[in-house]
């Protein structure tokens, strides 16, 4: 992955009624969100929506020109609802027709006369896309512009992922240092460390609260892409913590 | 919850850094979406935005304008970047200051001399908002018109949505039924049961692919509001599905 010290975003746009009526319990929004932090990329949005076409069309549009990346989970299978690559190819206002390529990948696992309508489905990409493979059960994903369509079933999307991987553009990546708040209340800092956030723009700082059976464990995140600020700023929120401790 | 035969509506806004960059998996969402289900109320959209005013007021406008509810999560803490409740005010164009009933609340778990300004900031409330009950750490969540502002601690959201569920107005529950596709390939059955769904225009039909340790198993989701229509469509699809596996 090349590395550039511009800011590359994306956005995630998460396909199916089934996830919508929570009957599948989305995973794939958190496997792609560690994957673009490891690279340097901002995640900036995650969207949702049914497999309604109007919808798909309208955050497709939405996302893809506002972010340098979007990628898409779901929609892609054999079946009716499936209606992500046609829904793709309208927000590009472009053809879309079975594609000879995807085609043979279908064959490698299924048969020709196996190969009915309803499995072509899964090779029809809009004009002008690549294809990204798909080494779990062969139906491709495709990217288009600077979208990139995956499978739902969260391990061809993890595969898929891994593909297109190498294809991306990097940022700086993103550093980060977790630092235990002590057992401190975040009402006892918040305050001194919102000033401490102010006074430093190239650093992003984060309190988290987690229950646990002990009662509640705080952690406060700091974030930067320039390791000197980074440190610095850990510097001053364990001053702040140890001066509250004591 | 009271019932009503009109299509009830709802989005989900989840609001935190720290979801889109992985640190956090979201496990609110599939809360919602389950409780909503079950209450007859059709989630039809989630957006995730980072702790960033102009992204958190565009989306709170946009989706409590689209749909009858919107849930937010995450964002109600002490930190300075808990900034919630000032953007769904900006949203609505109204004041927020501190709430003599939400300090009241915040004095139930907190002796005066800790009620310091960044915990003070929790009781900071729209104008014109109602308070929601957070029985874990007293902190209270708001609604104001149809925006229900919530915490992003699971167990929190989670009594908080406990709370507020005898308010909203439910639809008329939807009916799921799921159907074991029996070991076929979802390739075998996607034409045919394109056509079942097309016909039918009072159910919604589903095929849900999952990978598990033997291979694909696909399962097939039949959704109305009218069990009438519901119970006809499982027969229809059963019955193509016996004469698929005969």
């Amino acid at each position: 992955m090349d590395q550039t010290t511009e800011s590359v975003t994306a956005a995630i746009l998460v396909i199916g009624d089934e996830i919508l009526s929570g009957r599948t319990k989305d995973k794939n929004i958190g496997t792609i969100a560690d994957f673009l932090t490891a690279a340097g990329i901002d995640l900036r949005e995650v969207r949702v929506v049914p497999d309604e076409a109007d919808m798909i069309v309208e955050a497709v549009n939405a996302l893809r020109t506002r972010y340098t990346y979007l990628f898409t989970t779901g929609g892609i299978g054999p079946t009716h609802d499936d209606i992500t690559a046609d829904c793709v190819a309208r927000a590009f206002g472009v053809g879309i027709d079975v594609d000879e390529r995807a085609r043979a990948m279908l064959l490698e696992r299924h048969k020709p006369e196996d190969l009915n309508e309803a499995r072509l489905r899964m090779a029809r990409i809009p004009f002008g896309a690549d294809l990204i493979a798909n080494p779990v059960s062969k139906a491709p994903g495709f990217r288009i512009g600077n979208v990139h369509v995956m499978a739902g079933v969260p391990a061809i999307m993890q595969a898929m992922l891994d593909s297109i991987a190498p294809t991306l553009q990097g940022g700086a990546a993103m550093l980060s240092e977790t630092i235990e708040a002590a057992g401190l209340p975040e009402g006892n800092y918040a305050g001194e460390l919102g000033l401490i956030a102010k006074e430093r723009p190239k650093v992003s700082i984060g309190s988290y609260p987690a229950m646990t059976p002990e009662g509640f464990r705080n952690r406060i995140v700091v974030r930067s892409r320039d390791s000197a600020a980074l440190a610095e700023a850990r510097g001053a929120v364990e001053a702040l913590l140890a001066r509250l401790s004591a």
